[in-house]
């Protein structure tokens, strides 16, 4: 029996959406029955995690915990949270539920483990609380952040997903501060934010581009298909 | 404050993820707090709904209603349920939840009653259970449905994208079988199943196409951001 998945949304809805249809190509099956039970709570009205930690405001960690735990009372197995400025708090969420919650800085960092050096195209308040520099330094791998005229532009560029606008001109704002950093050495490109992959085709980049809600939905099959857990106890209830 | 929005999904999952692209792209928003909050339990396990109208398989009944009871528990104050055939069981899933549940064939019939004659492409048991039937006849408009070998093409289509395959093969299925209902003299299309506006331009007809899962996203929009009820209560308790 497959792990039910809890996906902590809303973060904006259209990355969620992009998440839950990611998971859906990603998971082995012929029929409906074949798929995987997924408990989403969309809550969009969870305070602005960028303007906390760059500016102080409303403090999203008691609606990120109330959300977590409205999942795993419904049912989740384990949960994931597909927005990266989010992971901020991913300690308080996990305090705050009996069930694991997947680190999506982590997810992307296994899959860099083999670079020295990858630009990251993620919020601001997402580089300013060095989620992915921790996250890679701790596999040997560098971050190279945008220059801050860039970093404006990526900005930019997910306000606008964010506001229903995929457009050219947004696609070209990312465009630009993904060409920076390969300039300046990176070996990949992480797309640290989940409204990124909507206004970026992977064609227009020559490196390897590491995209957080798709590497995220992989984990998130195996995790929910894979071996039901590795701690003995758990186990041995299995075997009974 | 909107209501939040229920969705009894999993049937199949593709489905709901349109639907929920659809509520989001309906839904006016300037950014993640103008959205709505949606929590959707996609339960795939929910036994094949056309098998036990057609052949007696299993009953879905109380795996709807369990399902339904979990999205009320979870802070729905209403539901939708993306899947036509589904509704054969709607009368069951009200009787077990205090929220209202939209009906879909009656979302659409609403936006078909100014025709005289429509064509309807779903599944062989929406059309043998004669949901759109009494719906539309409650309208005064007539239902059309494929003959059977077409409406053999339009099982075999909506299976196959059931199974991720959403390619030219499966559209020309659709294709065939809505010419056959415009050339008998439809004078609109009702895709009146869910997985169908997956492998269907509405540019590919002449004439207007009833997209079952647009109309009942649409109608959801509608009831989470409209007036918050006629009940006189509750509307002297927002005077207050």
């Amino acid at each position: 029996m497959a792990r039910t998945v809890g996906v902590l949304g809303g973060m904006g809805p259209r990355a969620t959406a992009d998440f839950f249809q990611k998971l859906i190509d990603l998971t082995p099956a012929r029929r409906d029955q074949d798929h995987l039970r997924v408990i989403i709570d969309n809550n969009p009205g969870i305070p602005d995690r960028s303007r906390h930690i760059l500016e102080g405001g409303e403090d999203p960690t008691p609606a990120l915990v109330a959300t977590a735990r409205n999942l795993e009372r419904a049912g989740a197995d384990f949960l994931v949270i597909p927005c990266n400025t989010a992971h901020h708090f991913l300690d308080a969420v996990r305090r705050g539920v009996r069930i694991p919650v997947l680190d999506i800085t982590e997810v992307v960092a296994q899959r860099a483990a083999d670079l020295e050096r990858v630009g990251l195209l993620a919020t601001r308040a997402t580089v300013v609380a060095g989620l992915y520099q921790r996250a890679l330094a701790r596999k040997g791998c560098e971050v190279l952040t945008p220059s801050e005229a860039r970093q404006e532009l990526v900005n930019r560029a997910i306000f606008a997903v964010k506001a229903g606008d995929l457009g050219d001109r947004v696609r070209s704002w990312v465009r630009e501060a993904g060409q920076e950093l390969l300039e300046r050495g990176a070996q990949a490109l992480v797309l640290g934010c989940t409204e990124i992959p909507l206004v970026v085709d992977p064609a227009d980049w020559q490196v390897p581009v590491l995209d957080s809600t798709a590497l995220l939905a992989e984990a998130a099959v195996r995790e929910a298909l894979g071996p039901v857990a590795t701690e003995p106890g758990v186990i041995a209830a299995f075997g009974e």
